[in-house]
């Protein structure tokens, strides 16, 4: 997945060893699997030459990353090769199965992933 | 490396199969490895839940992506556990060698990461 942190969720992450991010919709710290359990277990944080962006590796389980319902937020490719619109390509599926429900996790809450 | 793309920069990362980006800075597309030699060759790009972000896949060979002069701008990790100061955080080198001297491969150029 991609999110956005600030000073205090990055903190967070390297302190608790759970990812944390910043919310940009609800302007909060976003702990990443209070709803859904899913949690994201932090093996390695990287960051890069001009300290703007961190890579993480994270333990899932047997969890999932995407409110969508997929493992990865990132399930589907883009075919390389000549296109005529790129507003409208037509993407191919990495994922067969979503690993949840989002109407079940999620139930009663707005989803954060607007598509 | 992380970086940013625009349509035209999409478009044409996808139907030359070779990493395109949109500079910021320089309000330019951003042609990678047209100085340094360092072209990505994609392999794979893959786009997330509510697309505003890829992730590729590409081969640099022997090359860098990293206008430090290191193979991966991701060259030090971020220790875990607890901290005083966020905004003061010893790093770890994860590369021990530059693959290149930038003062070399961008000369008389400014170098584009501000650190």
């Amino acid at each position: 997945m991609h999110g956005y942190m600030n000073v205090e969720a990055f903190k967070l992450t390297i302190e608790t060893k759970e990812a944390h991010y910043w919310s940009r919709s609800r302007q909060s710290i976003w702990d990443k699997g209070k709803t859904s359990g899913f949690v994201q277990k932090v093996k390695e944080i990287r960051i890069d030459d001009d300290q703007d962006a961190v890579w993480m590796t994270v333990d899932i389980g047997e969890g999932s990353s995407c409110h969508v319902g997929y493992r990865s937020c990132f399930y589907r490719s883009v075919p390389l090769g000549k296109i005529d619109n790129a507003r409208e390509i037509e993407m191919k599926f990495e994922e067969e199965e979503k690993k949840f429900d989002p109407e079940v996790v999620y139930k009663g809450q707005p989803n954060p992933t607007k598509i």
